[in-house]
């Protein structure tokens, strides 16, 4: 890498960059998807990317996963199991709880879809978490994220307790694949629904993070940057508490704001 | 939105979210895709997806396109023209650039994919660019991103020429949705290739956000932060000049250096 200053002279220096490569998802040898992401935790990646896909109920519809190459998760179902995109969920889309064929896309149908997708009603959770253990988590989170001060390319997810105890840490370029690893470690370690804890992430919070959220039944979702407006509707359409902004000493609370309080 | 402070109270706020809706892009009647996007500027969004994804060529290829619903863009190819991916692009996955069946997927494959697909050869374009003119883009691009300062949700993408004149902006929820809606600009505007310009990112450059400037002969590409490893090393191979971390009097230059002289 050559560091360029506007006057001066150029240097040579050397550089860690995130990794970025491709992983292709197969299920019973056939291509499902192909995501970029930072190799590691491959395995909770895929599980994660299947299970908050709405494509894998639970770990008893698989026989097996299996690394058949560094970039290649071969999943085998167990006879009788189908983790595939259906007929209705438009073939050929990546993001299919998009697709309605009745009257095309809209957000209100991609929340309808959601929320009957999901295993968990999050609107149910009954917990409160206060306002300065929130404030305390985006400092914890890049505190642990030792990856990240060397090379500012990669975004985190953090999975806390309540009372702000950091359980799970996961990196990668993608912030929804930062989402999954954590979401496959937790289904992996029996741990679903999340009922009680607050997961957090480096970024904004989109609408597909807010469905992972709700599909792994954790009520608190915390962004460090801003929301976008059909997270914040799915949000409070789905009893999800979604905090943005989180930065210093104040917050913003864009759905479930019942949930913080001291 | 509630603004909740640490200590003391919290207070109702008025906000503006950054807008995010799904945006469906039908073939011919087929569903092909769905992205998470702001909607605006949505043909030019439709054609610049379609070209950076190598599944159109040229304008020529389309009959029409047409908004049916505020969510939905339709695309009809003119007779014997297909824009799908193809069956070696591996039917099902959205990044059919990454698929390939040979030996899995690997970074190099892809690479190579790309370098095939791209009507243009960036590696070939002699153009130089100051360091000076690089350090004054992003705050002429923040200048012009009237949105931004409102949400701070949106990601924005901004072609210039070589002496740094602004040329277009667009702003998205997605990234690469704000670079396909420039691309889509540039070709409906006759724009393509787009030698001796300079397009820069908001935010990190992924390699997707390289593998789009290469399709649209566009020979540097500019990212606020980090690039990832895949970002380098593609345009290390396919002659795309990477600057990353354009902030302030320096840059990091991952590759093509010698178009960065005064």
């Amino acid at each position: 890498m050559l560091r360029v200053p506007v006057t001066g002279a150029a240097e040579h220096r050397a550089d860690l960059l995130a990794v970025e490569e491709p992983l292709e998802i197969r299920v019973d040898g056939e291509p499902l998807t192909v995501t970029m992401r930072t190799p590691g935790d491959d395995i909770d990646l895929t599980v994660g990317f299947l299970y908050t896909e709405g494509l894998l109920g639970s770990l008893d519809e698989v026989h097996e996963i299996r690394m058949c190459d560094q970039n290649v998760a071969a999943v085998t179902a167990k006879p009788g199991r189908v983790l595939r995109y259906q007929q209705a969920d438009a073939p050929g889309a990546a993001r299919n709880f998009l697709m309605t064929s009745a009257c095309g896309v809209c957000g209100k149908d991609s929340i309808e879809a959601i929320r009957v997708r999901s295993a968990f009603d999050v609107a149910a959770d009954p917990v409160r978490v206060s306002p300065a253990v929130l404030a305390a988590l985006p400092d914890r989170l890049a505190g642990a994220q030792r990856v990240f001060s060397r090379t500012g390319g990669l975004h985190a997810a953090g999975l806390f307790t309540r009372d702000g105890t950091l359980l799970a840490l996961r990196e990668d370029v993608g912030r929804h694949n930062a989402v999954d690893k954590v979401a496959g470690w937790a289904l992996r370690s029996g741990l679903l629904p999340l009922a009680g804890h607050i997961l957090l992430v480096s970024g904004r919070a989109s609408f597909e993070l807010a469905q992972k959220a709700i599909m792994i039944g954790v009520p608190v979702l915390a962004a460090v940057s801003a929301p976008s407006s059909l997270a914040a509707e799915l949000a409070a359409d789905g009893g999800l508490t979604l905090v943005g902004f989180l930065r210093g000493t104040t917050m913003n609370v864009y759905a479930g704001a019942h949930r913080v309080s001291c």
